[in-house]
Order: C-alpha cells, then structure tokens, then sequence
C-alpha cells in the first residue's frame, strides 16, 4: 500500500489525557481515537494489527476443533434472569427497553446465549463433546475506563464455550484451549505467564489467566523464578516470613494492658516494643449477611478472595461498617480481639497463627489490648489460609522467593462445571438413555488487549516496536527522495518484489524529508525498513531493525528477499 | 472438515414461525436461531457463508483503495444530536443511558461518527480523498421484525464513507462503489439490479439501490427489459396510459353537478358513466406543517416520495386528518377540488394532467362534482411528476412495456452532499489556503441480506442451492457406508485430496444411511457432492451437481481434480 493514500494521523505531542505507554501511542501513531469515554474507533492501523491477531486466534481455535460462530451483542433479560446474573452483574451491565418495553441487555459475556443455544439443539451424548467460539464485540459499563484500550466500555473478545458429558471431557477441552492459548500469544510475540486464577463471577472450579507484565496493569501476581510457580495474587500461597521476635514462653493466661490512643497495628508495636509479628489483628468481614473475625498475623493483609472461598459466600464479602462493629463487639476497630467475644461469631484465624503463643491482640474494650493470648487455647478459631501473600514471602514446598508483578491480563480460562447448564436447564440423554447435564467450559481472549500489552512490553521513546506478526505492516519501504526518479523506481521495485514474497509491506511515497518519514515509521512500528537512499548508486540500500536499531547494507537486489528470509518466508 | 464434529443441528420440519423461504431454510439448514424477536445466532453454517461473503467485500473494497476500520456500535447522543438525526430516528433507535446517566444509542449507521473521526484529523485538501470503510453490527428497532434474516433488529454491514474536496470527486467515489458493488454481487452470484432510489433520511442527491428480485421483498421497482431502466416504485418516471376517454372539446365553464353520496373515484365514474381518466384526484398533504392539495388522474397515486422532493420536505409528508380537511375546504374528502379553495394554498398537479380539458372534479362542497374544469385556466397549478409508475405504463423514451418487481435490497449508495459535513463542522483548507467544506458520500451493503436473497433465489423443495463462492463449503464427499473399509478410505482420500486442491470440502463421515446424508447435503446447499458407493468396485465415484441433480461418473483418481476444475482451481 501506498502511505500517501492512507489515513495515519500521527500526533507529534503525547495527549495528555494518555498515562500509560501503550495509550499513549496508539493515540501518537494513529491507531485509535475515543469517540466516548472508554469507548474507541479502532483506525486503519489498529484494525489491520488487531485482524492479524484475530486470524492467529481464528487458526489455534480451529486447530482444536472448535467451530466458529457469532452471536447476537443484543440480549433478552430472561437469559440472564434465568442464570441469575442480570441480578449480580449490576451497573456494569449496559441495560435498555426496546419499543414494546421489553428488558435488553448488552452482552458482556455468553456463557447464558450459548447455553440457551445449546438447550435448544444438544439432545444426546452423541453431540458431544462441543467447542463454539466467536470473536465478537462485549460491552461492559467499566465504573472508571482508562488506559487506553486496556480498560474499555466495548471491547472485541473472543469467546468460546465447551460442553462435555463429563469433567473428563472438561479436563480435555480445558487442557487443549490452554495449549491453544500459548500457541496464541507465542504466535503473537507475547512474552505471558499463565497463572492460577479465581473465578469470580463466573463461578466453577479451576481457572488459569494469562498476564503479561506491565506497570499498566491491574491485575497483582505472585511469581516464583526458581519454580516457575505462578498464581493471581488473590489465589497464591506462600510460606511467610518467620516472626520477628520469638513468642514468649509458658502457658499464660491472657493479661488486659491500657494501650492509650493506640489502634493500628504499627501504633502498638511502638507501644510494646514487639514487632508487629507478635499480634494478631483483626478485621471484621460480612459474607451474605453473617459476620466473621479475620485474624491474621499483625504484618499480613487478608486476602477476600480466600476468605469468600472458605466461607463459601455467595456474594461479593465486604468489611463491616464502624457502626456494625460497635454493637457486635462493644469496640472500635483497632482494639477488637478474639477473646470475650459478646456475640457469637465464626472465627477466621490465618494458617500462619497456627502454633503460636502469648501474641497480642485487642481486648473489645477501647483502649485496651490483651497480651499472652494463644490460639486454639484462649479461643477456638477455624484455621484457614486467609492471608494474601506479600512481597518477600518464599515459595511453600522449595522456599525460594517470591515476586509480585503488575499484569495485563490477556485470557482466562474457565471450568465453569454445572452452574449454567443446571440452572438453564441443558439436558442430554447419556449412552444409557438416562437424562445428564454437560458440564461447561468458559474460554476468553481480549483482542485490543494484546495489542495493549505488546504495546507495553515492546516501546521505546520512538514508539511501538511490534512483534512482526501483529505489527499493520511487515516491512516499509522508505525512498528518502521521492522526486528522485532512481531512488524511486528502485523504492517502487523493491516494494513490488516484497509483495510477490508474501511480505506485508507498505511503500512511503510521500514527498516529505526522511527524518519525517523514520520518525513515522518508527513511531507505528513497523519491525523493518528498507531505506532507498544515497548509497543506491552504489548499488545498495539499508535494512534496519526496529527492535535492534541496527542497519545493514545489502544489495538492492537482495533487499526484499533479505526481509522475507527475515520473516522465514525465503 | 468432518461432519460428525460439526454442529449443523437440521430439521426435518419447516418451522411453523417463518413464512418466507430464506426464514425457512435458515432455520431447517441449522444456519441460524433466533434469540429474540429480529435478533438472531449465526451458527457454524451461517458464520462459514458469512466469513466469505465478507472476504469478497473486503477485496472488492480494497480495490478501489477504501480503508477499513472499526467504529463503536456504543454511540454517545452528542454526536447524533449535531446531525440531527438524534430525533429524526424516532423509535427506530435502540438508546440507553450509562451509569452516570448519560444518553447513549446503538448505532444504525455511522455518517455521525465517521464525520467526527474527519472533522478532528483532516486538515487539507492533500489528505483527500479518502474512503473509509467498516464491516460492523448494527442496531435498528425495527416496528415489525420478520423473514428471517432479511428485516432484523441486529444484523452486519459493510458500510463506506467517501471524503471529497468537491463533486468531482464525489461523483468517482461514487462511480467506484457503483462498480466495486456490482463486483461484489457478481462474486456472491447474485443476479440483482441496480435502480434509482431516493435517499429518505440520508439526505442528498444521487442514490442506487442495488435490488434482488424476490417474493420475500418489501421493496418494489420498475425495470423495463427493453431498455435496461431500473428504478424505485417512489422514483421511477414513465408514459403514463393515454386517457380512455377524449376530453369535451371548447372553452367550457366549470359547472356544478350534484353527485349524491359518491365520493371515491370508481363511484363519481360510474355515476357520470365516464372514465376514471377523465377526473381528476384530489389529495390533501401536510409536509412540515403546511397544507398541499395534490391532483393527480382519477386511475393514479401519489408518490409521497416524489412529493416530498418537489415541496421540499424536511420531515416526512402525511396525509392530512379529516378534520383539517374539512376546516381548510368546508367539504370532506371525496369532494375536494382545485377550484374555489377557501383557504390559499400550493395547488401541486401531476405531468399527466398538463393539457387535459375539461376535467371532473370535487365542488369543495359535500356531494357535488365540477365537470368542464381546466388546469391552467380555471385554476393556476404548479405541474410537475408527483405520480407513483402504475402497472401498465411505458417507458418515458422509448414507449416499452415496464414491469412491476418485489426485490430486497442488498445494497443502497448515496450520495450525502455537505449534509454531515456542514452541520458537524468538518472543514479543511483548500489549495489556496481557505476553509472549504468537504463533500461525502455513503455506501452500504447487508451481509446477512446478501446471503438470504441468495437463498431466496436458488433453492428447491429439498434445500438451498448456494453459489460455490460463498456456501459454506464447496463440495462434499459422501461415503454411502462408513463402516466399509474400502469407501471410507477412497473417502478420505478424495477428501485429502480435495483440500491439497484448494477445495473447501467437507467429508460426511457420519455413521448414517446415504438417504439422510443426501438430504442433509441438499439442504445446507453444497454445490458439489462426490459420492463415494458401490461403483468404487468399478474404480468410480459420482459428483451431482447440486443445481442441475446432474450426476455424472469419474473415476475415484479424478474426482478431486474435477470439481476443482469446475471451480476453477485445476
């Protein structure tokens, strides 16, 4: 294609409503512009990028015999009353009336289309097992879109949905859209972790996510170098670090002290003189309307994703309100404790107070803490892991360390088990005409999400360096002089033979200087160029590397085979 | 691909809701569910057609140098609101609020935001021209949504926008998508025409439909076979039929008769035992506010299209209420005429009454007639073509029969002028430094249109029959028995074969009786079938021509080689 024809409206300044890299530059370089907050017209470069990472996903998905599909963006609310989620998706889900006043609701996801789908058509075990997927645009009414494409209001997703006779079968279809997910983002050029996940909304029971680092990310990881462990900081475990004072001695009985003015943690370790390791604190959570003490060591954070697993809440937890924590316990937060207990609560203790002794914690009196209070001995808590890990933790079986990172997540993977076909109602007759459900899976890919994190992980203050398998154009071939006849009819052949090699390449025909013509090429990322200049009368032209900045002479001749040997296409 | 893995859920019985073929077969084929009322899953079958028809849109489209991108289907009101169309669209348009309660909409077309994108980069005149394109889902809350694929609430379309410094240029953009549509329908094998249409709420002065002849149509257009004219029922021009009765010759007064209870033309004819053609029909219409008496001949109707153009409507025109009618004439309906209005008004009278004598017409008073009246002398109308082409009537030049066709639309270009580009601001500097407005053009065509005028077109009692360029797949290899060593294999080798061939085949490796398979191959509507049976003893196999029911008998080595010669691809 020829650059003088098409529309690259490249920005010389940063916008200054951009923070992160990749928003930034898909701004600078011409790929999208905001129509609405969170909402993006994808331009001429970004659709042709993001059409080469769809037919990467389109060719693994078929590769595991999944088949292709579109569903509809638009939704009766009776699909989604029938799972119960047109309930719990709340202000995240666009809703309207349609002219008759009927409920609708924009999809956000399809594991409720795809199981009234196949309610209507699977009647035998013979139909299994299943794989659907689509590539289809999502609507989600983010509470605070930013960051460019990473956190949108309408999105491009590819989404797929299996159906087994039996967790078997789930395990297999799990198993094969986790490959296809690495061949997916090696393909891409993506340098990913997939890690264990939760399944928040989704429901089920295992889920991986696939995170590329980044500072522009929102998603927390726990990572182990050593053991290649890797999990969502909400899900991972740890070993934590040993107290830093031993506990004392003996079989004490738990002692009130006056602790004036001293609430938090950190407060009353300078009071005492003891680390914060030596107490206990405790949160106060509400799961589905019950109250629960959380205890953890005084230096540990609580993770909520464990705790709503341990106590298997069905809604979202949430900490208690001052005034909740008043009438139960007598106390403010900052002198609660487990002992005398004035109304009969579960309580949570950490793993990681388990076999301590003598610790601190609060007395449910305002300015008063208890010290020499032991576990299981003073009181009689559930142990559980609780505890979100943190930086410095080590590795549970091998104690190597552990490092958190900032991500970009790119896909999940869901086993969803029953929870739509049962509550939808998705029957088949088995081999022994007995009526079963299938069990489901639930499979997604963010689109503008990998461009987003290529953007992040491959940039530099020139602009994007893309991988050359999702960067718009291939190679760009760069006349420095485009009223100069031999300059250009070699440009213009060089150009030509590209294309006859099956190299994606665009030809910079504008009558501009070279330095405008590098400053854009390097800008939109374009992984080589070939530049058409002075030393043609030698007979030679430059090829260089976006990512390397090196340069290389060769002979005109050999240019455009250099790069498609480059591409592995020689 | 392998039958028995594929989701292709067929049906024995048409399906009681859809009335019109396409519906029918979309449903039967496994191509397609609904949702919801208009809105509708495309399955495996459905998506594979689609995907291809797509493709050859794409090529089409980049032939001719246009870009694509992708815009949000999310659109905020602001935008609409410019244009105006925010309340043209009525309810028309799906709109809903965010979670700040902000107004948002579904976009059934995109001039507004494609003019926003122009208006915030364009510059200069050297940046044009452009031509911008999309395949894209949009929303339409359609008052009665039905057959099937072809009047829908959400449904995928190509749609362009061409950006001109001047008409010129306009007018070979347009010429480019006039051509670049025509390719495309020839590739989709679509036998259509293409007509003058008028550009309802576009705006603008030149547009082409491009019409497929069907029953399930709601658009009518007059083609005349002779010529080649082609245009919308609401545009088209012709030779009206001469009068079946000469006007009374002389320079007669108008003279009042009574006429007891006739009101409709047919009653006044009988009752004064003239012709139709010799009264003149007198219609009230309000457009934007303003009352208009239309006269046309007693045997023809109004065009409120061509009504529309002549007065200038902004709004659509309406008939006006019979209480309005008798408060501006002091008669009712079935008694009005030109002559002797109370009230003053436009007085719009058709071509064909230009040179008539001596006309019947209402008195303006209940249960009288005029007979003797002549336009031109006892009243003074504006002439010009306000009349709707009637069965019967000849082309304007050459006097050749026309011909009253149903048709779907598939595609519609226009040409929009400043309409966009003037309320929203779009400006760019012209050679000379000045702020000139650019002039735009738009362009759409429906994919899912394209894929049911199809079926609308080819199909028989047992299925669809679908042009190899955009059914699902091209051929079928159909082992008789499974379970038979020798066939399965001669199968799977044809079917190999087939693919190194370049030929999208499916192999029918179900363990089912041949009868089943056939039907089910005639009614997804593949073009080719190999069937592999009992003459492989004799080193042959079958190919049937899925049109035609033409089999003929190839020797096993040759049947891939052979439909893909007839695909072209030998």
């Amino acid at each position: 294609m020829l650059w003088s024809k098409l529309f690259i409206p490249t920005l010389r300044e940063n916008p200054a409503e951009a923070e992160v890299v990749s928003h930034q530059l898909l701004l600078r370089a011409g790929y999208v512009r905001q129509l609405s907050s969170g909402i993006y017209s994808y331009l001429f470069l970004a659709h042709r990028s993001m059409r080469k990472i769809m037919q990467i996903i389109r060719e693994e998905m078929d590769a595991i015999g999944a088949q292709e599909m579109l569903l509809p963006a638009l939704h009766p609310a009776e699909v989604w009353q029938e799972s119960g989620r047109w309930e719990v998706m709340g202000a995240n889900m666009f809703r309207l009336k349609d002219r008759w006043n009927r409920d609708l609701c924009l999809g956000m996801t399809h594991e409720e289309v795809m199981t009234s789908i196949a309610r209507g058509e699977l009647r035998s075990y013979k139909q299994l097992p299943q794989i659907w997927y689509q590539i289809q645009t999502k609507f989600r009414d983010e509470a605070r879109p930013k960051s460019g494409l990473l956190r949108v209001r309408e999105f491009i997703m590819k989404d797929s949905y299996s159906f087994d006779l039996g967790p078997e079968g789930l395990d297999a279809a799990y198993q094969k859209h986790y490959e296809a997910y690495c061949r997916i983002f090696d393909r891409c050029g993506l340098k990913y972790i997939a890690v264990e996940a939760h399944s928040g909304s989704m429901g089920g029971s295992q889920s991986h996510e696939f995170m590329v680092a980044s500072d522009a990310g929102e998603d927390y990881i726990v990572v182990c170098e050593a053991t290649g462990y890797a999990a969502n900081l909400e899900k991972a475990v740890s070993r934590p670090t040993p107290p830093l004072a031993p506990d004392p001695d003996g079989d004490l009985a738990p002692e009130k002290f006056h602790t004036p003015g001293r609430k938090t943690i950190a407060e009353v370790a300078e009071f005492t003189g003891l680390p914060e390791t030596s107490q206990m604190k405790s949160l106060v959570m509400v799961a589905d309307g019950q109250m629960y003490l959380c205890l953890l060591r005084g230096d540990h954070n609580l993770s909520e994703t464990k705790f709503a697993g341990v106590v298997g809440a069905a809604g979202e937890p949430r900490p208690a309100h001052p005034e909740e924590i008043r009438e139960a316990f007598g106390a403010d937060a900052g002198s609660l404790g487990p002992v005398g207990l004035k109304r009969p609560m579960r309580v949570i203790a950490d793993l990681a107070l388990q076999g301590r002794r003598n610790m601190i914690c609060g007395a449910n009196e305002n300015d008063y803490h208890l010290r020499h209070v032991t576990p299981g001995e003073d009181f009689q808590p559930e142990f559980a892991d609780i505890r979100q890990v943190a930086e410095g933790d080590l590795d549970v079986e091998t104690g190597a360390p552990l490092k958190i990172v900032k991500t970009v997540e790119v896909g999940h993977i869901f086993k969803l088990g029953y929870k739509y076909s049962e509550s939808m109602g998705l029957r088949v007759l088995d081999e022994n005409g007995q009526e079963v459900t299938p069990i489901m899976g639930s499979y997604g890919i963010g689109v503008g999400r990998i461009l987003s994190a290529a953007i992040e992980l491959y940039h530099d203050a020139d602009g994007m360096i893309l991988p050359p398998a999702i960067a718009p154009f291939e190679a760009v071939v760069t006349p420095v002089n485009w009223k100069d006849e031999a300059i250009r009819s070699a440009a213009e052949r060089i150009y030509e033979e590209c294309k006859s090699r099956g190299v994606d390449a665009l030809l910079d025909d504008r009558d501009e200087r070279p330095g405008v013509k590098f400053k854009d090429a390097d800008l939109i990322g374009i992984p080589w160029r070939i530049t058409v200049g002075k030393k043609l009368a030698a007979g030679a032209v430059e090829i260089t590397d976006r990512s390397s900045r090196e340069s290389t002479e060769v002979p005109v001749a050999e240019a455009a085979r250099n790069v498609a040997a480059k591409l592995g296409r020689a």
